[in-house]
């Protein structure tokens, strides 16, 4: 696959136009699965390693989900490209140390990827916009089912799926969704309210994972446990979760607005102008930025700009995504030159087009 | 006259197209006048004040520099009128405390401004765009030669015109320029050039007058002597001053442009955009973007926005002209909203008439 062209794909899971996307940016899930009879990841050898691989893929190929999709050898991908794969969220941070018979499925019109020989022999994932995590879980089931079919998965009746590391053995899911709170960190209620989420058994990142800053107001929720409840009642429990924090934010932006409107337009007026005329701008304060301006669009003081323009940012703004658009290597100042043209013209086509 | 209008006139000293107006705001040329066997003020009465001011302004009525003009007198103005004669330069903060008989007689579309019992019985005044010192002296020599012939000025051979402060005895005449110097204030050579300026017998003082900061990167630079040198030595010294003043700030922006032309452009770019969008913003934050935005127009990074249109906010963005525009007593934070509206339109309605 050429990743110059994945670079130019429109994501659906970015198109902000999902239920709850004022808030809920985008919904994953993911499972972990691992083959019976073969040394786990970690423990296999490379022959080992590569036998999986090819077992694999053979299975994928014939798929019916990837019948437009495309495989990927992480050992023959550069590290920038891997980067890439990683700032899509296509793989995760596991697979940029490449071992030998790492690989990545992708099929990026359904937002579906398997990684290959990961913590797990494999991980299968699923992308969609807004508040989806049903809708991924169905999906990615029936993806499951069809691979499952053709491959012995490592699976007990008592312990249920089995998987390199204990925490994700059971469903070996995990449901995430990506929340943009603006409202409640401004009104500096963010902690009592993750705090709470944390007390019912969720476990809250940042934008770029685990370990990562808040940064950009953004918030990835995912469920804790895996074991000893079935996928629904997962998804029903994150659910019930964040059906708490959307009503929360939700009352935070009214709140804001009552309390001083002509503060908010000014904070978003500002961020918007900056966007569109900086000519140098790091990442951590594009993020910032993309937040006001985010809230604007969803309050609708901002009108010429659609989400999806905001969401794809997130993601093109990124250094190995700047990187690859540009074609060569660059250094964090002119990345900071790059990132802020980029962001001019995306505004400003993205303007051009909603023009009344 | 109606001080509406006089919102709405379009001034030549604020056009933006006066020689080196790169660099020079405006040029200004003052005389200061008394009547001969009358009181000078401070030391008169009531009684006296009203008669020389009927005098003086006889004479003004019948003056052909006056026949488009008008005569204002103070007592009969409002605080918020006085405040926006200041604003526009028209009269001294002297003329805010209004005695009787004090009196100013404008004619806008010259520039021209007669202040009557300000701390002389006369101040003549002109305003010309860019450097056009010897061009206002020059139309400024005839108004007062004219006014001189019906008027019987304090004048000894010795000495020169007598005043009420020994600092204007002679000619009378004050010149000065308002400068604008972003380049010598980034660079970190304010400091030296000033002292030079001042060593040479210039005074210096910020946008707002006498003792105000020097915000906006705004310098005014005046003559410190009018004893003992007739006026054309004064101009011809001014412009010395002036000559080398404007070489440095030609050069340190030359080289900013060298050194970090990336940097730069993201300084003015963001001037604009927070200028463009903003929906607070304090009378201090607007001159010093404006003087961003300023100089980027200089530099021709800026294209869709005239220089005309940010001296105009200049003036335009004052505290007594928003109240005038609004048509009521405002207060500080709600002028900041009225401000960024009115800059938002200002910077729209230009571009709009500039686009290519």
């Amino acid at each position: 696959m050429d990743l110059n062209k994945l670079l130019k794909q429109k994501n659906e899971w970015l198109s902000g136009i999902g239920p709850d996307s004022d808030i809920v940016i985008s919904s994953r899930v993911r499972l972990a699965r691992n083959l019976q009879k073969m040394p786990f990841p970690h423990r296999d050898t490379t022959q080992d390693n590569i036998e999986i691989m090819h077992a694999i893929c053979a299975v994928i190929k014939k798929s019916r989900f990837f019948n437009k999709g495309t495989i990927l050898f992480l050992d023959s991908c550069s590290d920038l490209d891997k980067q890439l794969l990683l700032e899509r969220h296509l793989i995760s941070k596991e697979l940029l140390l490449t071992r030998a018979g790492s690989a990545v499925a992708i099929d990026e019109s359904l937002g579906l990827s398997i990684m290959i020989n990961e913590e797990d022999h494999l991980r299968l994932q699923i992308l969609k916009s807004g508040f989806q995590l049903k809708e991924c879980w169905e999906i990615l089931d029936a993806v499951d089912t069809e691979i499952g079919n053709k491959l012995d998965y490592a699976y007990t009746p008592v312990f249920g799926y089995l998987t390199s590391c204990p925490t994700n053995v059971g469903t070996g899911m995990r449901a995430s969704v990506m929340l943009h709170l603006p409202g409640l960190v401004m009104m500096d209620l963010i902690n009592k309210v993750m705090h709470a989420v944390i007390k019912l058994g969720m476990t809250v990142r940042g934008f770029y994972g685990e370990g990562s800053e808040f940064l950009g107001n953004l918030f990835q929720i995912s469920n804790q446990v895996t074991l000893g409840k079935d996928e629904n009642e997962i998804l029903s429990n994150i659910k019930k979760v964040l059906d708490l924090v959307v009503e929360h934010e939700r009352n935070s932006r009214l709140m804001m607005q009552s309390k001083n409107e002509e503060k908010l337009r000014d904070q978003i007026g500002r961020a918007y102008g900056i966007l569109a005329n900086a000519h140098l701008i790091s990442s951590k304060e594009t993020l910032g930025l993309l937040s006001a301006l985010r809230m604007g669009i969803d309050l609708k003081y901002v009108k010429n700009i659609n989400k999806r323009c905001i969401n794809e940012l997130y993601i093109a703004t990124q250094p190995a995504h700047l990187q690859k658009q540009t074609g060569k290597l660059l250094e964090p100042e002119r990345r900071d030159a790059i990132r802020a043209e980029l962001i001019r013209n995306y505004l400003h086509n993205d303007a051009q087009k909603n023009k009344p």
